[in-house]
């Protein structure tokens, strides 16, 4: 059958979203053409807005529209607790939980050797600059629990290793195997209580 | 946390959609972020032509941005066979299946007297119309095989009985409480394959 041009262009597009396939990419149009005209204008207006208003904080890496993040630049977050996370994602899901009051630091990836994936020597190197300034006394790994996941907590905790930070990563709490953006908030809340220490802040030298 | 403005607002509409919820609309957002900037334009620009272009055929009710739609115009289709079905998504399902070549007629609605749903004497009368002009020599009904679906079934059955055409039904090859949109393309053609009479197009009088 011939879809009509821009009902199957539109629908190509929704189905390049993760998790969205043909059926679902097509019920959203459908959708989208039932409701008011208002709602197909908003939501134009609102991605052409993300996409033109949004990009990541300087400091953590948090998408944000000003620069630094309202997390970054909040006067009654603790600062000397840095939490690591993969993605943004991850970041957001911790903070909706509303469990924690420090700052952050997105890594953008996870050391994935068996993929090829490095974390890459600059991100690491921001990494130990942003943990060496400010007065930060623990850095909270916050990483699912996975093996990727695990290879990137050994790395930084030895990248690490030499500054005088308490590391530390959230309990196994986690559903192992699951990720952290799919935890409810007690299971999240209960990770990050029983926190396991990987190495006590006295320093080196 | 205070997420960013046009990142939140652009969440809410993302969830509006059906079998979206909260994580689901977050992760969109923030895929379209990580996406080139072509991508949300494309999005935004789709969005604004398919509520601008498209509209129901005057004749089927399919979703088209001509009118008539091109498969109410296209002189290859069998014009003695309608089938009518509950909703665009449905004509789209079956047409994608490949396995009919007859017209259509969207009903936009099921009879549903728990939930107070009727289809209103307008449809019934445009529907009669509809099969009493033309080549009109079988109907057939393609609803999901649920109650609403039969009490639908009932209902058009009797409508039509005046008129001296054939009216079937899809066969429950169809998985029974499930949906038409849902089903595979071999389930679909069983299903027409072996569609049940529910009355011979002799007429009455
Ligand atoms: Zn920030
Ligand atoms: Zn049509």
């Amino acid at each position: 059958m011939a879809l009509s041009k821009p009902l199957e262009d539109l629908m190509r597009l929704f189905e390049r979203f993760p998790g969205i396939g043909e059926k679902s990419a097509r019920r959203m149009v459908l959708f989208l053409l039932q409701q008011p005209k208002g709602f197909s204008e908003a939501l134009a207006e609102g991605i052409r807005k993300c996409s033109s208003s949004l990009h990541p904080c300087s400091i953590c890496g948090n998408i944000t529209d000003d620069d630094p993040c309202s997390i970054c630049s909040d006067p009654f977050r603790d600062k000397s607790t840095l939490c690591i996370v993969e993605s943004v994602e991850d970041l957001i899901t911790l903070e909706q939980a509303g469990i924690y009051n420090g700052l952050y630091f997105v890594l953008g990836m996870l050391y994935s050797p068996l993929e090829g994936e490095e974390v890459s020597p600059q991100v690491l190197e921001r990494l130990v600059k942003r943990v060496s300034q400010g007065d930060i006394k623990e850095v909270i790994l916050a990483f699912s629990p996975k093996v990727e996941g695990e290879l990137t907590m050994n790395l930084i905790t030895s990248v690490l290793d030499p500054l005088p930070v308490t590391v530390s990563r959230l309990s196994y709490g986690l559903p192992v195997g699951g990720s952290v953006s799919f935890a409810d908030r007690t299971t999240l809340h209960a990770a990050l209580e029983a926190r396991t220490c990987l190495k006590r802040g006295e320093g080196r030298q």
